[in-house]
């Protein structure tokens, strides 16, 4: 899993219907509390907001995390870092 | 997920089968707003064209995006960023 | 599979419900016995602590390591190095 | 996706039962037209040869490809670039 | 599928059930037929020893090559090259 900051969302207005209501977060990774300049786009599961510390499951377990588990997404914020 | 510009397209007549159709992308990645000079291909499923700025979902969850979900793809075109 | 020495442990209070009760420890990956300076983020599962040597499988196999195998979780720790 | 130009064969007498058959291609990783010294090893499922620009498809979705889809493979060629 | 050479084995006795009796061996990655220097954990099931060059599959479609499929394993050698 990884840790990162929300950084932006991205809009995406036609898109695969099964995407629809998904909020595209940018998420700057993190690695031993540090920033790395790298970046992924997850959907977010559990209202996180810009400028927050998440964790983010990738892959097909990361489809758990959303209400459509055949949605066709490989990367989701599944919890806030206190 | 990743996000990118589309470069161009690539042409492949002899294929396996469940591939007849698909339409290969090249695929720019950008993080943070910025060309990373890295590249993905990608099968659209969204109706995108070159010079569009696109979400890409990889690895198995991609091919939830496809007709034929069977389809030996690991890497879909599933929006157009706004 | 990876190996590598627990560095920390990350707390996140609000997160997926399937992920509550989850331990997630930040590694840092050794190859060939040399720390490489890069880590991930797993789940323990068997009863690891900050300092151990561990083995870590990642992707969807990882859930396979967990109580809930339908957890949105991409990296567990399966076993403590000798 | 990945598509890339096949440089070799990599002879493996003893092997997994489900691999027998399989013809294992090493292919060099091109992006945006160029070569990146980077390799993959690839079955091949279309009849293609060394020296041809293949298109390939990585992780579980590989597997698609092949009459065993239970053989334990995780990269496949499955196409030829025109 | 990753080319290498078997440097050495890791030995750990406390680790989830379902890996028990599974034979860990450290592999320095190839490519073109060099050395990269880098390294990946998979368990053997071909009866493949130190020093010899092998194939390893990696992600879900490893698990394929074990007697127990529901191993947490994420990597696995499935051949010895000539």
């Amino acid at each position: 899993m990884l840790r990162g900051i929300i950084r932006g969302n991205i809009v995406s207005t036609r898109k695969q219907e099964a995407l629809v209501g998904s909020k595209f977060m940018e998420v700057e990774i993190m690695e031993n509390g540090e920033l790395t300049g790298k970046y992924v786009i997850a959907v977010d599961s559990v209202g996180a907001g810009i400028g927050e510390t998440v964790l983010i499951t990738t892959g097909s377990s990361a489809r758990l995390a959303l209400h459509n588990t055949n949605a066709p997404c490989d990367a989701v914020i599944v919890g806030i870092v206190d």
